[in-house]
């Protein structure tokens, strides 16, 4: 295709605006790519993974467990994971009910719900709640900022 | 200024360019503003003020309260907020520790710290705790796209 010269500036500014700050191209392919974040984190969660898990928040990423103070960094967050994995005969779960992307593609919140069951000292424990986490694109991989999760259920 | 006519479509293109999704000019003068945001909230806590509450959260925005489901949608929020202000002699404050937002300045993740306390059955509840809220902006206006707490005490 020939472009007339004087159409040049134009068309560069446009490319540049196109990279700089437009919005998602294709928001289904970044909501497949958080999907499958997601399912991979509950596999590691069946695997007891706190490593790999860890490695999906950022440097700075957060979790805020109820009842517990909130976690910061990859280690902090690690040995939170840890700790939950203690939970005896645990079983978690949990899936996206609505992922909200900002305009240019490179932050997202995702609300949805767990289901978390574990032996007790009194029995089994049936656990059901949601989670807001943020997630943020870092070198182009969608990594966990901030995790909070908290229960449905009446303080027993 | 004059700007000769060749030039037009170009200026018109980096102004459209320039309000569609640059990055933003002034992040300090966003967190600002949800500061300022922040700081009507706890006053309207301690006025009792659900409606105004519920106004500042979009239309589909999100209270995600420990020991109770999500609520969503601005008639719902305010009726939690009705909730919490059944509180006897309830006393709420906040505020951010860390507020970080998209490259497009159209969406932010608030994290902050909250200070709880009521009479209690027993006496005087204090608790400790955090927070996580998403802000959206609307039509040029920071909203609450989802505000979810938990306390960091353990549990009773």
């Amino acid at each position: 295709m020939r472009v007339p010269m004087r159409l040049l500036p134009m068309l560069l500014l446009l490319s540049a605006c196109a990279t700089a700050g437009a919005p998602v191209a294709d928001v289904q392919m970044e909501e497949q790519r958080i999907a499958e974040l997601n399912r991979q984190w509950v596999e590691r969660v069946a695997a007891r993974d706190a490593a790999w898990i860890a490695n999906l928040y950022t440097a700075e990423g957060r979790i805020m467990p109820a009842n517990a103070p909130l976690a910061q960094g990859r280690p902090a967050v690690e040995a939170a994971w840890r700790g939950i994995f203690e939970l005896p005969n645990l079983n978690l779960t949990f899936q996206t009910t609505d992922l909200e992307f900002s305009d240019a593609g490179d932050m997202a919140y995702d609300v949805g719900t767990y289901s978390l069951s574990f032996d007790g000292p009194q029995g089994r424990i049936q656990d059901q709640g949601k989670y807001l986490v943020v997630w943020e694109k870092v070198n182009g991989e969608w990594k966990v900022a901030a995790d909070m999760f908290n229960s449905n259920l009446p303080m027993q």
